[in-house]
């Protein structure tokens, strides 16, 4: 893995090679929705990509990129969340292993999740070191070609494939708001944006319990992420350096939201848009709610970024 | 209002009628619930319809077929779920009155959704004669028009024109799944289907707390229903009778289904196509899991007939 960003062609490249392994997801609006922010939003459904998350996208790019004899040992991340299922998926499609490196404290849905897709599942505590620490030896002892979660540039042309659906499906758009964690999404789909369409403004969303993008972003150097906490738990992630450094270059602004109106937005994408919709992926439209005054008029692809949660613990 | 069936024509006028004012929704399916149940299924999202519930298709015909001067008063019904929505609605669209009878123990959040389109509420006691008693009131004070929600056949060529949708989106289906309550639905679906395809097979999934168009289409004659009791709450109503004259001609079998066939089919739809299904709108995909054998190996499309449910007070 180099870690040199990718560039425009490599995203082209990802489109290219992923098209028949994941879906082109839809985009959807409501009339309703439309009133309450006051402008016209169109929200791009990544809760409807394979493994319910814009993950897929990525993983698929990075595993079917590997030569044979990188793929002969099989792949391997750490990961408590979606980009564990989805880089078992890939890997189930390709023939080869996953071993995924999980917390012991990570929800019974996110591991049953990943070992519906075959991932071989690795326990850890739940601490960076003690997952950092886990994968070297999973990767020591089989050989594993190790797909980070979102500082790779693989991963990152992946996710870039996402800007290029949205720029067809809604081709005058003004505004893209994507959700911020790692990193990932929001500098593959920026890398995109701006090298299409220059005019489009792209809005990274994050929590205010996980704003290490937004003060890195404010401060002009990468910020830790410090004990973060959020209902959005696909964004604790700290943010990339990689990532990091296309963000500055082409991102035009972070606002940060609350964990309350994270869930406002939830709730009413799932009644107003009957689309289920997990924390994080709800983080760009409460993004909309809480700053009205930047989006009104104007036309919005909000994106969803997942839609993978415990219908048991819901946040009302 | 007539009594008198309606004939294949009279959907294809309502679907003129109705065109531009209800949503084409979409059909969906997930590789995994094929798996499930060993069929090729396909989910006809009237979840995604106008007010959130096939009702829209309906009231709408009625709405619109009216006269002026019949439409002069407004519109009434009694309801205590979607149908008094769409009717609201559809009023609205058209600069009428509606007048919504709603039991005073209807949920709030039904209330809420009728008062949002504009209808005004009669509250009344929760009895069948009190609603009929008020309604009553309300015509001889308005001078209303009343639209039955499903006894009418206005409203059942409404709904069948979801059938001509179906039979477009997937035209080689082997059998259609539709829920049955007081029979609007399926009345109109079942008309439409057999007219153009009557080698589709016609199967309507009903509640076992509420089984009185499984007991009726059993005997054959229209039996009551009493104290119907299921989570089901849009399939509380007993079956009608013009409906089930339709019913008798055209409907292949009814199935019944336990609630937790219910809750379990409603979960997986949340889960897997990440839509929000109300407990009625599953019980179509509930009669797939409870009577697999029926259906592996065919071509399935199951109908799911609407997604409002107080997210506050979730079956699981």
């Amino acid at each position: 893995m180099t870690e040199t960003a990718p560039d425009f062609a490599a995203i082209t490249a990802a489109q290219a090679r992923i098209r028949d392994r994941v879906h082109r997801t839809p985009v959807i609006s409501s009339g309703l929705l439309n009133d309450v922010t006051g402008a016209d939003v169109h929200f791009k459904c990544e809760n409807l990509q394979k493994v319910g998350a814009f993950k897929a996208r990525g993983a698929s790019n990075a595993v079917f990129g590997l030569t044979n004899a990188q793929a002969a040992g099989g792949v391997a991340t750490h990961s408590s969340g979606n980009h564990g299922a989805a880089l078992a998926q890939a890997a189930r499609e390709r023939g080869i292993a996953a071993h995924i490196v999980m917390p012991a404290t990570a929800p019974a849905v996110k591991k049953a999740a990943v070992a519906a897709y075959g991932g071989l599942i690795i326990e850890c505590e739940p601490t960076l070191a003690a997952r950092e620490q886990t994968l070297e030896r999973v990767v020591a002892a089989t050989g594993a070609h190790v797909v980070h979660p979102y500082a790779d540039p693989r991963v990152i042309a992946g996710q870039g494939t996402l800007a290029l659906e949205v720029l067809e499906q809604v081709p005058d758009l003004d505004v893209l708001v994507v959700p911020v964690g790692g990193g990932g999404l929001l500098s593959g789909v920026a890398l995109a944006v701006k090298h299409l369409r220059p005019d489009v403004e792209v809005v990274a969303a994050e929590p205010e319990g996980a704003d290490d993008a937004f003060r890195s972003f404010g401060l002009g150097a990468l910020q830790p992420s410090v004990a973060p906490r959020t209902i959005a738990d696909g964004l604790l992630a700290g943010l990339g350096a990689i990532n990091f450094g296309i963000i500055q270059r082409h991102v035009d602004t972070i606002l940060t939201v609350s964990d309350a109106e994270i869930v406002q937005a939830m709730r009413l994408q799932w009644s107003r848009l009957k689309t289920v919709v997990e924390p994080s992926g709800a983080v760009s439209f409460a993004a909309l709610l809480a700053h009205p005054e930047r989006f009104r008029g104007r036309r919005v692809v909000a994106v969803i970024s997942g839609g993978n949660l415990d219908l048991d613990n819901l946040p009302w």
